[in-house]
């Protein structure tokens, strides 16, 4: 297992998106939080919540073998005392896929712990559009 | 204005999904933070953030007219220093429509502020289970 410690929350954000591209298992569970409850939810996906249901979500994505390259836009970040949120766009591809994959929108919420900054929520859903003016004219049918 | 104040993350939440059900524009954003950088993903829409996009979107969406009744289950609860993050499932009808709506699983995260307890961020999508086994078996090609 993993010893790193991250220092700032914006740390353990790289770390998280490094271990995405190199499907690096080991890695990815050293950003998040050991000793809390976690919960992450994956594009289209159920929720899964602890170590045991995230660890193995993971397990099985990286276990595809795709090879994903993340580029992070427009971070919005919230700070509060020990806990840090930035809201990101994804825009990921996949290596020997040509088609552009849609961009994601990402909650991401990390707590300062005694073993430094960690992962405690992943969020992710697709983004419709990254401008205001791509917002769909029915919206508010979609709701909620 | 409204000038509750909130004096759990609870409260503030609960506040939430009752501005939703009586489409109540001044009570939705009591529940908002003010002073502070606020993000909210609707279900299938673009991200907004700030107060002005975050007011405008509710004003859209309760502007349609419809009537909803949420129902909130499998609550997860993470508590930090300040700030608690809920993670919901939200069992959505529609008044008038006989069809149900899929679930949604939704993000709020709520920070403990000098007016209260406030929500800064929510961030909803559609959840295609609520058990574990419905997770679809290509989940990892769906990435990520």
């Amino acid at each position: 297992m993993s010893v790193r410690i991250f220092t700032t929350a914006q740390d353990a954000g790289n770390a998280f998106y490094e271990a995405l591209e190199r499907n690096d298992l080991d890695l990815m569970m050293a950003v998040w939080a050991e000793d809390e409850e976690i919960v992450c939810v994956h594009p289209a996906g159920a929720r899964v919540a602890g170590q045991e249901q995230v660890r193995e979500s993971w397990r099985r994505i990286f276990a595809s073998g795709q090879r994903l390259r993340v580029k992070i836009a427009q971070q919005v970040t919230l700070s509060g005392m020990m806990v840090e949120v930035h809201s990101v766009h994804e825009v990921i591809s996949v290596i020997g896929e040509e088609a552009a994959r849609p961009p994601m929108v990402a909650t991401n919420v990390y707590l300062r712990t005694a073993a430094g900054w960690r992962m405690v929520v992943h969020h992710a859903s697709p983004a419709p559009g990254t401008a205001a003016e791509e917002v769909p004219a029915d919206l508010p049918k979609l709701l909620h």
